[in-house]
C-alpha cells in the first residue's frame, strides 16, 4: 500500500508508492512506452477481459464487459491508490502521514486504437467527457476524497504509457498543491472585491483580445498572460460556475466541440504536438471542507477550467526546481498563429 | 528585452523571453545539445576569447582572459536577463509586469572539458564554490535583485546545454515561487515555536537515522521524508545560518569535500546519473525586503541548504501540472543504498 507524506518545508503532499520500489540499476532515462504497435491493446474492443470489470460505459449495444461500447471506464490495473480502508492520518514527529487511499480510473475515449485529439468526433468526445462527468460526480460522493482530478496525457513526451486514447481520473485524500494555490487566489480576491478573479481575467482577456484563440457563446480559450510554456492555453466556461459536474448534456457537447476545434488548431500549427490537459474542478465539498469554513464561498470564488499544455520544450532542471519558468514564445504570438489556423 | 509577468491565479512570475521567440515549426522535442564532442569548447583553456570578458577568476598564473585559471566566471553569452536599467513595475489591468532585469553568470568549475561531478577534486570544487560565493555576495549588493540562485545542471536529461562542467548563477528581481514557499514555512513555524523549522527537521532526521546518507561535523545529507523523486537528497549545514555567503574559506572546503562524497556515492549506486543541484540561499536582504518587515526574522527562521535531484524518471504531465508527485522509491531505501556505498 502506498503512503502519502507531507513535507513541512515545501508544504507539499507526496505519494510514496513503496510496493513499486525499484532497485537502483532498474532506472533508465528512456521513454516508458514501447514504439507504436497496431496490434489490439488492453483498451481495444474485443479485449475487454484484459481490463478489470468496467465501472461505466456508453453503449450502442452488447452487454457489460463485451464489445459494443462507445466509451468505457475501468479501474487502473496497477493503481497507485487503494480504494479500500480509512485514511489513517498520523503525525510522524514533525511530519504528517496518511494511507494511500484513493481511486485511479481510465476513461477509454473511443474504440479506435489510433486517434489524435484532433481526430476524435465531437459526439465521441462528448460521450467520453459525459462518462468523466458521471465518474467525477460519483467519486465526489466519497467523503474520504478531497479532490477528483480529470486529465489526459497524449504522446510519449507528455507521459502517456498507452497509445489508445484515454483520459484518467485520480481521486485523492488531499488537494494537489497547484489546485490549492488557485483556490486560495480566488478566495482572497473575492474577499477583497466580492467578484470572481477568474471572471475578471476572462473579461480582461476578451477586452484585450490579443491572446484569445477561440471564443463562442459558452467557452473561451486564450493563451494566459503569464504562460509558462509556448502555446500553453486556458479554456474557461464563460458563465461562472465552480463545478464541471454541473454542466448539462448540451454543455458537455458544446465543450467537446470547442475542445476539438482547439486541438485541431494545435495540430495544424504545431504538427501533432504531445500534450497534457487537466480539468481543474472545484474541490470535493462533500468531504467536509465546507465545514471548516475555509472554502465557504466556493460557489462564488472558484471557476472551473481546463489547462492545455503542449510539450514542446524539455524542462530544464532550474525551471521545475524553482518554479521560475522562462518561456521563449510570447503568448500573443502563440495566439496569433492559432487564430490564423481558424 | 525579456519581460517578467505575474499570473494572479497561480501567484507566479514567469519570464517571457520575446527576442528568443520561435516560430511554430522550430519546436522539436529533442535533446537541446549535440552529442559529446572532445574538441575544445567555449569554456576550455585557450578559448577564453570565445566568452565575454571574465567577471572573476582563481588563477595559478596568467593574466585575465587568458590561460592559467583554476576556475573562471563569465557572463552568459545569450542572457535571458539584461543587467542594465530599472525594473519598471507596471500594472496591466489585473496583471503585473516588470522589465527582465537581472544577471546570468557561468562558473566554469574546472579547466578539464570532461569531468563527472564525482571526479572533480575537493580543492577544485572548493575553488568553484568560493567563486560562486564571491559572485553571489557581489550580486546581492545590487538592490534591484530580490534573489540570487546558484545551480548546476549535469547531463542532457537534466537540461545541461554545455558538457564542460559549469555552475550557473541567476539573479532576478523576484523571488522564485518555490523559494518563497520555503521562506514562508520557516517564518510561520518560527512565529509559532520560536525555533528554526529546518533545524528541527535536521534534528529529527539525525535521531531517526534511516534516511541519513552522510553526516560529518559540519554538514548532513539525507533523503527527505516526502521525497518527490527517487534518490532526491537535501544537504544542510548543521549549524544554523540563513546565508551561504557567510561560510568561511574552511567551511567552503569542507562543503566541497562533503558534496564530492555525496556525488561519488550517487555515481556508484546510480551509474553516473544526470542531476540538478540548487543552492537555496536566503533572499537578498539589501533589496529592501527587510524594510517591509516581511522577512524580519530571516536570520532566525531560514536555513540555507542544497537540493540534489538525480533525473532518473521522466516527469509525467500530471505530476508537474498538479504538484502531486508519485515517487516509486521510498527515501529509506534510497538512503540505505547510498549508505552502503560509503
Amino acid at each position: 500500500m502506498s503512503e502519502l507524506r507531507h513535507d513541512p518545508i515545501n508544504q507539499r503532499w507526496v505519494t510514496i508508492a513503496m510496493e513499486r520500489s525499484r532497485r537502483p540499476r532498474e532506472f533508465q532515462f528512456a521513454p516508458p512506452v514501447p514504439p507504436y504497435d497496431e496490434a489490439p491493446c488492453d483498451f481495444c474492443p474485443g479485449e475487454e477481459a484484459r481490463t478489470p470489470p468496467e465501472l461505466y460505459a456508453v453503449r450502442d449495444g452488447g452487454s457489460p464487459n463485451s464489445e459494443g461500447w462507445i466509451t468505457r471506464v475501468v479501474p487502473n490495473k496497477t493503481p497507485v491508490f487503494a480504494i479500500e480502508g480509512g485514511i489513517g492520518r498520523k503525525a510522524v514527529g514533525l511530519y504528517d502521514r496518511m494511507r494511500g487511499v484513493g481511486a485511479h480510473e481510465i476513461i477509454i475515449e473511443a474504440p479506435e486504437h489510433r486517434l489524435k485529439p484532433s481526430e476524435i468526433s465531437v459526439l465521441q468526445l462528448a460521450a467520453a467527457l459525459g462518462a468523466a462527468k458521471a465518474r467525477t460526480g460519483d467519486l465526489m460522493r466519497d467523503t474520504r476524497f478531497k479532490y477528483v482530478l480529470l486529465f489526459r496525457n497524449y504522446g510519449v513526451a507528455a507521459g502517456a504509457s498507452m497509445h489508445h486514447p484515454h483520459q484518467q481520473i485520480i481521486a485523492t485524500p488531499v488537494t494537489p498543491l497547484r489546485v490549492t494555490r488557485q483556490l486560495r487566489s480566488g478566495r482572497e480576491y473575492f474577499q477583497l472585491k466580492e467578484r470572481c478573479l477568474f471572471c475578471d481575467v476572462i473579461d480582461q482577456e476578451l477586452a484585450t483580445d490579443s491572446r484569445v484563440v477561440l471564443v463562442d457563446d459558452d467557452f473561451v480559450t486564450f493563451a494566459p498572460y503569464a504562460s509558462r510554456f509556448p502555446y500553453e492555453l486556458s479554456l474557461f466556461p464563460r458563465r461562472h460556475n465552480c463545478q464541471f459536474t454541473s454542466l448539462g448534456n448540451d454543455g458537455v457537447e458544446r465543450l467537446a466541440a470547442h475542445m476539438k476545434e482547439v486541438f485541431r488548431r494545435l495540430d495544424v500549427v504545431l504538427e501533432d504536438p504531445p500534450l497534457n490537459w487537466m480539468l481543474i474542478n472545484g474541490p470535493n465539498t462533500s468531504a467536509g471542507i465546507r465545514r471548516v469554513g475555509f472554502w465557504s464561498t466556493l460557489e462564488h470564488d472558484f471557476h472551473w477550467h481546463i489547462e492545455i499544455l503542449p510539450r514542446l520544450t524539455p524542462l530544464a532542471g532550474f525551471e521545475w526546481g524553482t518554479g521560475l519558468y522562462i518561456n521563449p514564445t510570447a503568448p500573443e504570438d502563440a495566439a496569433a498563429f492559432l487564430r490564423d489556423a481558424g
